[in-house]
């Protein structure tokens, strides 16, 4: 299989796969359990099954490829991503990690034949949490960290419950009690970027070596409504001015501090949001990211304080809830190295860089020696059907996954 | 009647009236041509009978009660306010004016007899613009500038057309090709301040020189939406971080111009107003009053230069829509000084000022020589079941109407 085979052949995975689920409102709904969703992994198990991959689920319905080593059997190479999509999603976010990789163990086979240590990919039942209120349900069964207790109570938007929709799908609880497998050596997730640093500085590859620590706040103020035409500016407590200046000096703030800090208010709401009433309440949110945790717990610091002096000076009551709290994640050093050791010998254009979104390697990277390869995402677009990476990209990213396989799990 | 009496009976009429209307979910709710509305002018018909006022209705529901001048019988002085409220309204906006006016032309009958001219009290059918998209529909049918077009096509809430509602309610268009009446010397409103200048500045009264001219504008900020994690600071068009600078200068600048230009950002709507995406479109109202035309203009003028200029800084499109433009309107300076004059008599404690919010009054005084008496309002809440003046306070208003109208009916 040459280069054009591999632009070829991934382009129409990306197709086929997005059949499973294609929505009439635009893009794919491929929501945990769902009809869809059970269609989407069984078609992945026959097309594993085609590679001639030996295929099983685990309890949830993790579905998992596997193509025997020769002689380290119990060291095994895992790649994949997950199969589910938000809402509306695209064809990419999750899926290129699947085909990436059963095409990346199809082009190995094919050039090496059997592998010196086991070769999997995964495809994970879900990260979005875009169908429950529950997030990396996969890859948290997977290592061993969901518990029955997180989903047992929740329900859809449908009022679905969590389990009886689980259960039709054919799946059930993990036994609890079973250890996580020791014998995973490393694992390679490719993923697209979901942003648009790699398309904005023309490069074909990123090579991850973090993924972000996130902090989110809500921040509440009060102030007093009041009407707008008869009081003056001196008797007013403006809770969106005060708002205004809160989001003004934080956001400043942060582009000060450059990257990889990234900070953002994408909601506001404002009572009685009316034109001619000074607004009496106020409420935003704060999206903090960095990837060293020190560096978050400074900028913390500073936008409390930010924010404290601002209340202060304009006499309206505040509230600050952090409400999320992740710490970064390293990706291994080992991994990444051979990874940008493989661009390097490709010839690649790869940047070395963290992700800002979060990925099924996060969860997995506490416990296996992890990376990621990441393709460009056009306009950074993503979790929308024009989410777009063109075919020969994806070639690239099938290449460089393909070359890092093989270093693992071909070599001593 | 001494001042006691004055401060019961005004308390009591108060009540009263305030039973017209009383809504379960809170205050008072007595919207144009309902039920309540004609309930309410009824009372108030058959109040001024019981004083011995002729009472008249013109064609669209505007109440007048007279008590007939001894000398100069083609001039007429006029005091009175609107009937209708907001929903859920105080039991004084609109209802005080009326009811100091009966209370005052009954204290002048009581110790004065007949004046030397007419005097009337009004109740406007209409000023609010709560129950159909038009405000000042009484007065502005008194003074002859309502137009039959500009209703007949408009419906509530509810889809009742206003011309149906009107005619249930056994009132009919005016006759639009007769002429305003020429006998109006004088007219009068007292109304509550609706702000919180005089209960700050311990004020028994406000005379009022002058209703605000207001511009209103809506903004409209487009920056390109972003994934909060993935897009660094440097790559972003944040449309609610330029909204904020944009807030942020325009109410500052504002500050530093002071009394009395007042200018409010009320309202707010961020696009897609989630926690994790860089907003890529930002819409905010800016509401502006000043008492001078000329103030108005260049204020405009810097916050146009203001916006345009954060947005070329900020790499965002902006639209500024200016779709109200309302000039100034001062009051009569002789009225003015009449009431200034008594109120200085009486020893009342008052404030020459500005009325921030719209009257009945602006709509009349291009034609008749208009001024108005204020009230405090407690913590300046309006348009609110909390609205409330002490009997006291509005007994002293009733006196300082009761004063100025004798100067202007019983004096040479």
């Amino acid at each position: 299989m040459n280069v054009k085979d591999v632009t070829t052949e991934i382009a129409h995975l990306e197709e086929w796969l997005g059949g499973y689920g294609k929505d009439p409102e635009g893009g794919v709904t491929r929501l945990l359990y769902t009809k869809e969703w059970v269609e989407g992994q069984k078609a992945l198990e026959n097309l594993m099954q085609e590679d001639g991959l030996t295929t099983r689920y685990d309890e949830i319905g993790n579905l998992f490829g596997r193509f025997e080593g020769t002689t380290y059997k119990d060291e095994t190479i895992l790649t994949g991503s997950h199969v589910d999509t938000v809402k509306n999603g695209g064809k990419l976010d999750g899926a290129f990690g699947i085909l990436a990789g059963i095409l990346a163990i199809r082009l190995l086979k094919a050039k090496h034949g059997q592998p010196l240590r086991n070769l999997e990919v995964v495809s994970f039942a879900e990260e979005e949490g875009s169908r429950f209120p529950y997030a990396f349900w996969g890859s948290k069964n997977f290592v061993g960290i969901a518990k029955k207790e997180d989903v047992v109570d929740i329900t859809d938007f449908n009022d679905v419950p969590f389990v009886e929709a689980m259960r039709e799908a054919g799946f059930n609880f993990r036994d609890e009690s079973k250890a996580f497998r020791n014998d995973l050596k490393g694992f390679v997730e490719i993923h697209i970027e979901q942003g648009n640093v790699l398309e904005k500085e023309g490069k074909d590859i990123g090579v991850v070596h973090s993924i972000v620590g996130q902090r989110r706040f809500t921040i509440e103020v009060k102030g007093v409504a009041n009407h707008a035409g008869t009081t003056p500016m001196g008797y007013r407590k403006d809770a969106l001015f005060a708002a205004s200046q809160m989001i003004n000096n934080v956001i400043s703030r942060a582009k000060e501090y450059g990257d990889p800090l990234v900070a953002t208010v994408g909601k506001i709401e404002v009572k009685p949001n009316t034109v001619n009433v000074v607004p009496g309440e106020a409420l935003f949110t704060l999206d903090v990211r960095h990837t060293e945790k020190e560096m978050l717990v400074k900028f913390t610091e500073e936008l409390t304080a930010i924010i404290k002096r601002v209340a202060a000076e304009s006499g309206v009551e505040i509230s600050i809830d952090m409400w999320m709290d992740e710490d970064p994640i390293p990706m291994n050093k080992q991994i990444v190295e051979t990874i940008e050791k493989q661009a390097k010998e490709n010839g690649f254009n790869y940047k070395m860089m963290h992700s800002g979104a979060g990925h099924d390697s996060q969860i997995i990277a506490p416990v296996v020696p992890t990376a990621m390869i990441f393709v460009p995402s056009r306009e950074g677009i993503s979790h929308n059907p024009l989410e777009y990476t063109s075919p020969e990209q994806l070639a690239v990213g099938v290449q460089a996954l393909t070359s890092s396989l093989y270093a693992l799990a071909y070599t001593e």
